[in-house]
């Protein structure tokens, strides 16, 4: 408990009780050196046809949480005139929908300063209408972040008009020269406090709305949690620690994360530090997540399912696993152990979810909750459980 | 055996038999569909202080077998004067090392066509007195074949000296461009003739030439083997089929593999499919063996294990795994078995290789050889074992 004595002075005034009520998102953000939350640049977030959806996930969580820019609107004709908050998590939240960039922009106080490409497709690619919005927010003068594959810096089509419009284009996916990219040197057994990592039995699961609520509700009770991101969607989100590992050679994946989660700690110190996961380990596209383990050697692993989902995403006939076959996998392929699981509530009743809590918890012999629907102490609580070095007199007191 | 009969007729002239010495290396090479091997350019190889070495096994690699390029000599100061053959595996093979650049030139008919940088150190980039060197060659007019991460024709100084000495430089690991990059598709299930992945314990431990030397033994008996490489060394040797995985963005690793076999597969129409594997599923920085699984979603496993290494390479203080811990990892990762173990046999006698090899296939139940020092059956029926469907009437006669 090194430094959270000092650090209660930086929890923001006014956050959220240890009890939160059901539905609400824990608004605590990750903590700043500096305990500010800098929020100058406004933004919309351009998702056509997906706010809300799978491949949404970057719209979806930038509306939820976004400590870099300040969210306008986001732009989906398909849900245009609806609240974010309303479609996402039932509750408004503020941020509209809008028909188009037209839309959006005609109802800003201003030109926003940034155009944010709120997709995740797997292909990693603008498709060619999508080339033209993002040509036509440089030239109305907005400056992009792209969590794609593709570069824009790297697009003549792109640079020209970014030149001609002095406009700047943030390739956020892309990882350093490889020059000065890291290989996993072992030294991640320096880093002293407890890592545990986030991963899922899918993509698009909830890993990243998860580890960001551990992080905010293991900082309301005094601790000092530091948030690992591993994708675009969290690097976006403002995220002071992440690499975008799906973009990386598969030679420094596990070296560039062990190298961030070694800066994070020498920087901040840390109680704990919370690690982003990224797909499954056992997706049969997508198993980023084996990098994950092998770079960061967590101490412990939160699995995040979602009961109700029968397919894998972007893979119809690929059944999902299940949590025990996941979690045999995980504690084979890492010297770690699986410390609770977190579900997904999508296509579930809330008694469904109370059902599948208790089931889970029987068969399994590890702590489950819902972090969007239960109490944040169930999920503070798994890790106080797996972790009693943890328990600060602030929590004791309050418990 | 839909192409067995017809493929009989490209058996090179004077293959060695399928009984082999002890310490004799399988000649047969991959089939080519023309029958034909064109090595017509020459190559002097790098390898200063490494060859026969870990860090030198690209080297290695191109002595033993090298369809594309006719390697003239191997420049190490440390072993000047001697054969590589003899260093290496115990014969000699007709092609010297020299102490350095300006003596492989002084001993070589003319300016070689290419000089081919043979290490692959672990951090995959050049150091200082090695970019003199390859300047050097560039000066003297040779064209450069470079496996590294680093990717010399990023570099202004290497373009400018490529481009006034009117040479190329072939950056081996260079993956497609980010657009024409594939993502896993579930499309593997196509390829109906059994994949079988060489996988291992370590790094640079003999995963290639195990594959190599099956898919000659296969292609003696008859069968149409297939190889497809995974690493820049089985690239630079001439493989028709492969990818530098470990220089692959992680998100495309398994779909840019699948769809390497997918392409050989309805190309060759073969009989079976090798996989080099890559480092090792249980590596704690190199475990692009995890995409490998999941892109080739091998029907079998043939692991490569050396008994007398007591730490993994470049790890000092990295215990090696066992083959028992590696199969059940392996076994629990992917859906497939591993059928045998094949041994390397650094720091043995042969006394204790024979002892090795009736200890593990007791203990394992599987067979178990090693590819080096015993008879080439051994593995060939590894193979047949686990896969009746490939025995060949050509097989049936010779038993």
């Amino acid at each position: 408990m090194s430094s959270s004595s000092s650090l209660s002075s930086l929890q923001p005034q006014g956050a959220p009780s240890l009890v939160t009520p059901d539905h609400a998102w824990p608004t605590t953000l990750q903590s700043h050196p500096d305990g500010d939350l800098i929020r100058t640049e406004t933004a919309v977030v351009y998702c056509e046809a997906n706010f809300a959806g799978i491949d949404g996930k970057t719209a979806n969580g930038l509306v939820r949480h976004s400590q870099k820019y300040n969210i306008l609107s986001v732009i989906d004709s398909q849900k245009a005139g609806l609240d974010t908050g309303m479609v996402l998590d039932g509750q408004p939240n503020g941020i509209p929908i809008h028909a188009s960039l037209a839309d959006a922009l005609l109802l800003a106080d201003g030109t926003p300063d940034y155009f944010i490409y709120g997709m995740a497709p797997s292909s990693g690619m603008l498709s060619a209408s999508e080339r033209g919005i993002v040509l036509e927010a440089i030239t109305l003068g907005m400056n992009i972040v792209n969590g794609l594959h593709e570069f824009l810096n790297d697009d003549p089509e792109f640079i020209a008009a970014s030149a001609a419009n002095a406009v700047k284009m943030i390739d956020v996916r892309r990882p350093r020269p490889t020059k000065a990219l890291r290989v996993f040197s072992g030294r991640i057994t320096d880093v002293t406090c407890p890592r545990i990592a986030v991963l899922g039995t899918d993509c698009a699961i909830g890993k990243r709305t998860t580890a960001t609520a551990l992080v905010a509700a293991l900082t309301d009770i005094g601790l000092k949690a530091v948030m690992i991101c591993t994708g675009q969607t969290g690097l976006i989100q403002g995220a002071r620690y992440g690499i975008a590992l799906d973009a990386v050679p598969s030679q420094f994946c596990a070296g560039e994360l062990e190298a961030t989660i070694i800066e994070a700690f020498e920087a901040e110190q840390p109680d704990v530090i919370v690690i982003e996961g990224q797909g499954a380990l056992s997706h049969p596209a997508f198993s980023t997540s084996s990098f994950i383990l092998r770079g960061s050697c967590p101490d412990a692993v939160v699995l995040q399912h979602a009961p109700g989902r029968v397919n894998r995403c972007d893979f119809d006939g690929m059944a999902m696993p299940t949590p025990d076959t996941e979690i045999k996998l995980i504690e084979t392929f890492s010297e770690t152990r699986v410390i609770g699981l977190t579900l997904n509530h999508e296509h579930m009743s809330f008694s469904e979810v109370t059902a599948a809590i208790s089931s889970y918890e029987g068969e399994l012999g590890i702590p489950a909750t819902d972090v969007l629907t239960r109490p944040v102490e169930h999920l503070v609580q798994m890790v106080l459980t797996a972790f009693p070095s943890l328990e600060t007199p602030q929590l004791s007191e309050r418990q």
